[in-house]
């Protein structure tokens, strides 16, 4: 580590020269809180996390307060962050959250969808099929108003019902979603059960069909510790958009095990060490998990914060 | 993850097809708890980590009990332990430890090299050259007797005091080691800084200066979350010993933020996942660490271990 608190740089062959983090903790972190966090303490961590240089944050969630009381003040939220200048997406789970989405200006929408029909069905209360008929309209909608649309996909890798998710059938759903417009995917490992040659070959697979690399990000989870690794393994494949928690906030509230989003600081220690621009500031987006961990009232999982913050002690 | 509780195998390229895994956690990782754990509990866990197939577990230390109390029963732990059918290194600090390692039959002994002068002053009272020449009779002593000797080199990537270690001055180390009949090497990283270009930079250099890949083994600390990353890097450059510890004990107690062994349970998730023999059955070892937890009387900081834990509850 140099004077300064960061990882020395040595860049390593084979690797983007810059990636971008894409900031799920506002929206996948805080919803799996189990109290209420207030909305300004909601905007200020947007904008703290804005400040710290995330190109893009995941602002909150248009989905049913029913099934997410957690972000059920989206709408006070989204017009106290919505002049920040990054990309504030937010998550639209049909029709009805794309138009609460489009009234309140939003330029990025995001689609959940599922590689495996236990989660559709659990998540959804629908058949993939189903799910993807009801996503085409959304997207083609969203696309015709001009908005960014990306689709997460979750359990590409393994689901808590199924098991081992078949490379091919996560492939058939990245091909659909992509084919009614979405400008790129987010490959969840929602239960975090990947590893490293299984991220290679659907990354394969994916290339293989045609998805173009800048079309992938990553969205890994450290339920088994694996996350880093996992993330090492696409930015090896030429992937450059990597989805992460500040602070390791977060999970999946309908999936077993789910525990653990990739924290964006041990992620940006990664890539500083690896000479990698992500436009972050480590030491404000430290001091900025610190602080929620403090709203939240217990400690950031994240290893890096920590360390780092054990260090300023 | 399959029923059997395993992650999915799929092998990637590059890759070794065995890795032996050297456990830490009864020396590493017991060396720094600050409550006496009796030595029964500590042949135990010696006896339940060769159980779960790990093929080399560092059993104690012949360091004086002034400077590690918490080993100071080594003389009556080994023979406990030294009929089971494994490799059971003993780290040895100089001629007297070794001295004491031989009357009890040890077959491989480990010294304790640093790559800095900062640590060799704090952990060794010595310039690294001063040290450098304390170990080479030792080593000769120990190859005339038959011994194996490994030889870990200490802050390797970075030292709480000068900061980042050039790659020269490690590779330096690591050569003096190898010269006096060290047969295989531990490349520390002590307070968990290093990143994956570091990693790759290390390797290379000990490649371009001759060091055989075989006699290099690699132990990471997960200080900030790059522990199994960083293992990852050393597999795609052809090492296959790599240092754990069962649950993720321990630490150092002489560097400050130097918490957190790479944990066995999460290496071994990735090499399965790989499908790299490594021998070790997981559930076992998890079990182990499991128990050892229960004695020590807090959760182990695995996090594989903390997820299929959860899940048997």
């Amino acid at each position: 580590m140099t004077a300064d608190g960061l990882p020395v740089r040595v860049p390593a062959e084979g690797l983007p020269a810059r990636v971008r983090i894409y900031e799920v903790g506002a929206r996948d972190g805080l919803q799996n809180e189990k109290g209420t966090v207030p909305t300004e303490v909601k905007a200020e961590f947007v904008r703290r996390l804005a400040g710290a240089g995330l190109p893009a944050v995941e602002a909150t969630s248009f989905v049913h307060p029913k099934w997410v009381p957690q972000l059920a003040d989206a709408e006070q939220l989204f017009p106290m962050v919505s002049d920040l200048p990054v990309e504030l997406p937010v998550l639209v789970p049909n029709e009805r959250g794309l138009n609460r989405a489009l009234a309140l200006g939003a330029r990025t929408v995001a689609l959940f969808a599922s590689a495996t029909e236990s989660f559709a069905r659990a998540n959804l209360n629908r058949t993939v099929a189903e799910s993807l008929a009801m996503f085409e309209p959304v997207a083609a909608r969203a696309k015709a108003e001009g908005l960014r649309v990306r689709a997460y996909v979750s359990m590409v890798f393994g689901d808590p019902w199924e098991g081992p998710v078949a490379v091919p059938q996560a492939v058939d759903v990245c091909r659909a979603l992509l084919g009614m417009g979405a400008d790129e995917l987010s490959l969840g490992d929602t239960i975090g059960v990947a590893t490293a040659g299984h991220v290679a070959a659907v990354l394969t697979a994916l290339k293989e069909a045609g998805v173009a690399t800048g079309a992938i990000g990553v969205h890994f989870h450290d339920t088994y510790g694996q996350a880093l690794a996992n993330t090492l393994v696409a930015l090896q494949h030429g992937v450059t958009t990597v989805d992460a928690s500040a602070g390791g906030l977060g999970g999946c509230p309908y999936a077993k095990s789910a525990t653990g989003n990739l924290a964006t600081e041990d992620l940006v220690w990664m890539l500083q060490g690896l000479g990698i621009e992500t436009g972050v500031d480590l030491g404000r987006l430290t001091a900025t998990s610190v602080w929620m961990a403090e709203q939240l009232g217990r400690p950031s999982p994240s290893r890096t914060v920590r360390a780092l913050s054990h260090q300023e002690q």
